[in-house]
């Protein structure tokens, strides 16, 4: 019996994939993803990091208004190649830490596959409808192969930066109408190009928004080439010498084809409420409950515990004084000290009190402690518990069972909107009257018969 | 006691690295090995995978007559940004499987971190001192980066992708002036997209190509953010969750370290003298030596056994029925039957032989063994040992201690020239007129204040 040929099965699926084969309610919330991711990029303006890609993205690009290129780089409306304005978008959409995030994979999916599948989309002049389609596709291969590559492997690397690479490939390859032999090359350049280290984060450096411009621009490379001919290992996610032998010890190949067709990835896809790794989102919803419930103060509570899964702790564990706002959103702490003094940790309330001598002591006398509860229904599910000690001796319990965002409790398309808003608003990427048009364009997108540019 | 910072001192080293640091010899050879993999970068006009990645390289620039670019693809004379034509001239130089290696580490310096120099260079108007020193600097740290992951590593990950993009990074770092500082978070920027498995092999696939792309783009990437400010993870090679944890069990720090200063890994780089996949130079020198010493011809011999070291078994044991010329490169048995019947396995040997009938009955006449004193030899030095058993019934060993290119066997500059002029008339890339003058020009590089281009 032969080995049944798991990443050719995705392969097949994605590249056969059609409108007519999605439901309605999953096409909608791919429009909504899109909107939210929209919202992310536009966010980026004006951040270091972000700014300083792009301008490294442009340099390298030959674009000027004579020789303007097809695709659009969103925080600053220059144009350049697809290859290399998805890498702009990718940096930019990945910053301010509001991007949807997928629990089950811990996979942040719109910040790699909108970026590739928009610059593709608008530099061959596809319909809105091919980008919702091919945005799907990306989801679904991205995802999977995070569920696939497993606990192990996110220890150590950045599922988003390494997934991202296949996700990407799969979403542009899906507008490039690969076959489905092309889309197992495209995998196969695309996984060979995989990387991203969480090594990073301890040190608060840049790489965040690197690892997602590396994975959308080498995934878009890698579908390009594929349309050329240009081949792919054959086994790149499950082989000897692929992703799995190489970056993970508990992968599982059944994640990769499970329940293809009848179950859409995309559809569990959270969205982010706070503007903080989402790792600190549960626990912020439950504090958030407790202290709304029993009408508490900063000052009623001695200190926090908060009960979480590993992950939270394999990525969170290294911030203990975090050195800049984009840190101090992978602080449990400093989440919490938010939550707690402003009942919100948006981008406003990260940017002017992070390091608020207030906000420093509440952060310093919040611990994570691993739950075997929470932890075993991890990645899956979410659950949000703490352990509330208050100075009349009190002990408080919180639990959330589904944070602000997760798919049993989503956000409205008014309250995505209103994100969107506020996060143009935040950076200055675009002015209240272009951001709600543009907004308004995005939500009418599978009108299009052709995408054009979103900001421009 | 604090542990010491060796990713440190190695940028350092190299941040710090001045010409007359470097002994003269050192020097030299590396205006052999810059001639070398000229040669190796000419060598790939034509061949499909190079000319399709080109091809990607230049679409997703915007440059042409009016805006030229500022760097040489070496296949066709068109200029680019740095970025985009080290993409196109590491691909370039990574398919004859004539560029040089590093036996210790089992590394491709050349064909990563000249591409990445030579881009940078031109943009920069550096001189062709500046050019060397450049390039003994990615040398120092792509080796000494490769021998710190170790053999482990080199199970699964192509360490000429991986350590690449290090190689890379200091390289260009050097040329743009990093001060130490930079100098590491090019290194943390580099390292978080080190990337590249083996499992494209077994299939034949295009990736050997895609990853020094992959390796000198973004490593050249890494230097100019790390110049902008844009940082990275300071432990990016022996950190918590950094390269080593993620993709190597046999990690060795000290390696990153060893003799700064006064050995110099550059010198240590040997030469190709058979286009094929170094692991099997070893046994084909030795056999080679059987057959002249004994005036052997091929219908003597019944089978031949190498006896070799795990690295080969490794790359080469997956390809029994090689599909491609290039997968006849990895195919120990293709090698000595081109050997056995024309004393050389050159571009044209493979070319025009590797599926002959002859060759193939010959190659499946040819086993390799795991041999202890080999192995035990291996990395640092790669002994050659064959078993050659006649139809007579006699048994005749061969051995060799230097397969020819390596420091102790080496080519000299007339060997080296006639093997580049070679390389240019095999592809057609340049005329035998504008070789030899390139050539005369890149020995006299030393000479040059202001790299130009080299071939257009």
């Amino acid at each position: 019996m032969t080995t049944p040929h798991l990443s050719k099965a995705l392969a097949t699926f994605v590249s056969e994939l059609k409108i007519g084969d999605i439901p309605q309610e999953v096409i909608a919330r791919t429009e909504d993803l899109l909107v939210d991711w929209f919202g992310s990029a536009i966010a980026g303006k004006g951040s270091r990091p972000v700014e300083t890609m792009t301008q490294f993205a442009q340099n390298m690009g030959g674009f000027n208004t004579a020789n303007p290129g097809s695709a659009e780089i969103l925080i600053n409306r220059q144009n350049s190649s697809p290859f290399l304005a998805a890498l702009a978008n990718a940096a930019a959409s990945h910053v301010a830490e509001q991007d949807d995030v997928h629990n089950g994979s811990v996979f942040h999916p719109a910040t790699v596959v909108f970026p590739a599948a928009l610059a593709t989309a608008q530099t061959i002049g596809a319909s809105g409808e091919d980008l919702l389609v091919a945005a799907v596709a990306g989801y679904e291969v991205g995802i999977r192969v995070g569920e696939f590559l497993g606990r192990s492997h996110y220890k150590t690397f950045h599922t988003t930066g390494t997934a991202g690479t296949l996700a990407a490939a799969a979403a542009v390859g899906h507008l490039l109408k690969l076959n489905p032999t092309q889309m197992l090359h495209a995998f196969g350049s695309a996984g060979t190009q995989s990387a991203g280290l969480w090594e990073f984060l301890r040190d608060a450096a840049d790489s965040k928004q690197l690892h997602t411009a590396h994975a959308a621009s080498t995934g878009l490379m890698s579908a390009y080439l594929a349309q050329s001919g240009f081949t792919g290992a054959e086994h790149i996610l499950e082989g000897k010498q692929g992703l799995a032998a190489g970056m993970s010890s508990d992968a599982d190949p059944s994640k990769l084809i499970d329940r293809l067709g009848s179950r859409w990835t995309i559809a569990e896809t959270s969205f982010k409420y706070h503007a903080s790794c989402r790792h600190t989102h549960p626990a912020a919803d439950a504090l958030l409950q407790v202290m709304l419930t029993h009408h508490l103060k900063p000052s009623d509570i001695d200190k926090v515990e908060t009960l979480v899964h590993q992950g939270a702790i394999d990525v969170l564990g290294p911030v203990t004084d975090p050195a800049t706002v984009h840190q101090s959103k992978f602080s449990m702490g400093t989440v919490l000290a938010l939550i707690a003094h402003y009942q919100f940790a948006g981008l406003q309330e990260f940017d002017q009190h992070f390091r608020d001598q207030a906000i420093c002591a509440f952060r310093d006398r919040v611990t994570m402690i691993l739950d075997p509860e929470v932890d075993s229904a991890y990645p899956q599910r979410w659950i949000g518990k703490v352990k509330v000690y208050l100075n009349s001796g009190e002990v408080l319990e919180g639990r959330v069972d589904e944070p602000k965002g997760d798919p049993g409790n989503t956000l409205s398309r008014a309250e995505i909107t209103d994100k969107a808003m506020r996060l143009a608003a935040f950076s200055g990427g675009a002015s209240p009257t272009e951001m709600s048009a543009a907004i308004e364009r995005l939500w009418n997108i599978r009108k299009q018969s052709k995408i054009g540019m979103l900001i421009s």
